[in-house]
């Protein structure tokens, strides 16, 4: 950033800003960026492409001669993956959604206090936009063979502990007959679950963790637990999806069952003029693009509450992120940064 | 046992043993007897109704002014439980079935080394027959409301480790259609599995344990693994069972799958002689009883393959066992207790 003739600063949580100053002071800010960090065993994709990304863009304005009527930042956010601080920790404190009762001792594991969650918090009414350039990490426009995605919104996430309670019992002397087994009931609610989301649109789901007790190769189980996890861009679609596995699981379960709402993150939609000067960017450009929804969730989700948000994708190799063999050729990043580019002229024209 | 005139012995790997001497000295010895370990979490029931049980048939015959022509002895085996020492350790080290390779690190966390393990060998040439009393541990008896349960055979046991292998995937980013979501593989079959298990006769099975990988609520589970346990008194039906599994799993699961023999002990008919002994003395005493196979494995599996072996199970109420709540009314275990004394008259009478 220092290179690129950007001022930078590093706030007390540790977000990284690079800034250089438009021609016009009195006009806000464009802030553009993402992530470094990354999930453990993942890629170098997810969130640097971002960073990079943004940087690359401002230094090909300079290159070009031009100059831009807003000032540019460009930032680094951290701890996006999140881990015990919660997703997209840097960009909440930013915009001031971290809690003020978050525990002092998950903090202090990363050596921070709530006091420097709170010096970190910009002031959000000096910034007019916020782009966002991200790998996509689903299959989409790589098997579509688009290079550019445009998100519309990004998908809320609901989650719920499904808990089913049988009788542990011996599992060499109890007849079938006699048991209530935890693990049978739920098979059958969540066989019968799959075969209907099949035939629901407008949701993914998934049930990435079970836990059976007491978990004994020689006890019926006991009790099984799960998490239920619904994604939609339209809240009303995850709640009615959440009613009716709840339906399901009442109907199709004879022993005792629970279901809890553990989260709820409500969808975040983009900017519409946003898209659409992303849209001009790359029709522009000649370059094809598809509207989608973001089934992941990036630092464009908080921030997007508070500043017009937009984001640009990049297609996933095969789909695959959170893994080492994550990939985004060079070419494809260089498209994405293409158009990023034009859209941070296009917003820098179009916005007073 | 001391005080009931006998004379101990405890064996190298901690078997307790307590013996009186016959009228014949030439005849050989009848053994009685269970163990006295109990699961972690368990009750008081498992195992020392037995033990306690046949020092009280040995007490009552004395008591009454009955000497037998056999010399009788009473066994406290240890680990019948077995942790990592694998179920019936102490009755398996008796009848010599303990394996030679078994770990040095393993017997070292009970200060025994396989020099002792060998040194408990007992001469199971100088015993004519084996009876143990035992309560049912599942709800038979309790629900026919029968006093007596006489064991033809303990049920065999075959365990087989299946293992689904999917992709693991970001849970918000791939569409549905897109996923080889291996729980979702899993509880097709086993709902499919669990639906033939009702109409199929002659064995039990459970699975008590099942892993997903990652096991993330966010991550599309990328493998399963989990264990199917099988038992059935008939050997043929085990392993039937088992084969019709696997031709469900590989028929059933469109991703990669594995099934994997991890155990197998083969089931364990009583002896027809001291069955027939056991029946005579519910039918002198006016006991209602009932013949019925064993789904749990006892002292007297290992036992019977080298001695003749009968078994006296007495209900469990509610058919609740391995649980602190587990319970036998004294009545029951008195009653138990008499079938015990009489059959051990029997089988001292009939035996030469």
């Amino acid at each position: 950033m220092t290179e690129a003739g950007m001022l930078t600063r590093v706030d007390p949580v540790g977000n990284l800003f690079g800034f250089v100053a438009g021609s016009c002071p009195e006009t806000k800010t464009i802030l553009l960026g993402s992530h470094l960090d990354a999930v453990p065993g993942g890629g170098i994709y997810d969130g640097a492409v971002g960073v990079i990304g943004a940087l690359e863009a401002v230094r090909g304005i300079r290159e070009q001669g031009l100059v831009t009527r807003h000032s540019l930042e460009v930032a680094a956010f951290i701890a996006e993956e999140g881990g015990d601080l919660g997703g997209t920790f840097g960009s909440r404190a930013f915009v001031g959604e971290v809690p003020t009762d978050m525990p002092d001792e998950v903090l202090g594991q990363y050596r921070l206090s709530i006091a420097d969650v709170e010096a970190s918090r910009g002031n959000t009414d000096s910034y007019c936009c916020y782009l966002e350039l991200h790998i996509e990490q689903g299959p989409v426009l790589w098997e579509k063979g688009i290079p550019i995605g445009i998100p519309t919104a990004i998908v809320g996430i609901s989650r719920y502990k499904v808990r089913i309670v049988g009788e542990a019992n011996h599992a060499g002397t109890t007849p079938m007959i006699n048991r209530k087994d935890a693990l049978r009931a739920a098979v059958r609610v969540l066989d019968r679950w799959y075969d209907l989301v099949d035939h629901a649109h407008g949701f993914v789901c998934n049930i990435g963790t079970l836990k059976i007790l007491p978990g004994s190769v020689a006890v019926v189980p006991g009790e099984v637990e799960f998490v239920l996890e619904l994604r939609s861009t339209d809240d009303a679609t995850t709640e009615l999806g959440a009613r009716e596995f709840e339906e399901m699981l009442h109907t199709t379960v004879a022993i005792p069952s629970q279901f809890e709402l553990l989260v709820r993150k409500p969808a975040v939609r983009m900017s519409e003029s946003l898209v659409n000067v992303i849209q001009t960017s790359c029709a522009e450009l000649g370059i094809q693009y598809l509207l989608m929804p973001s089934g992941a969730s990036h630092d464009a989700s908080p921030l997007a509450r508070h500043i017009p948000a937009g984001m640009v994708f990049v297609p996933s190799v095969k789909g695959v992120s959170h893994r080492k063999d994550e990939f985004t050729p060079i070419d494809d990043i260089a498209t994405g940064v293409e158009v990023l580019m034009r859209a941070l002229l296009g917003a820098d024209g179009r916005i007073p």
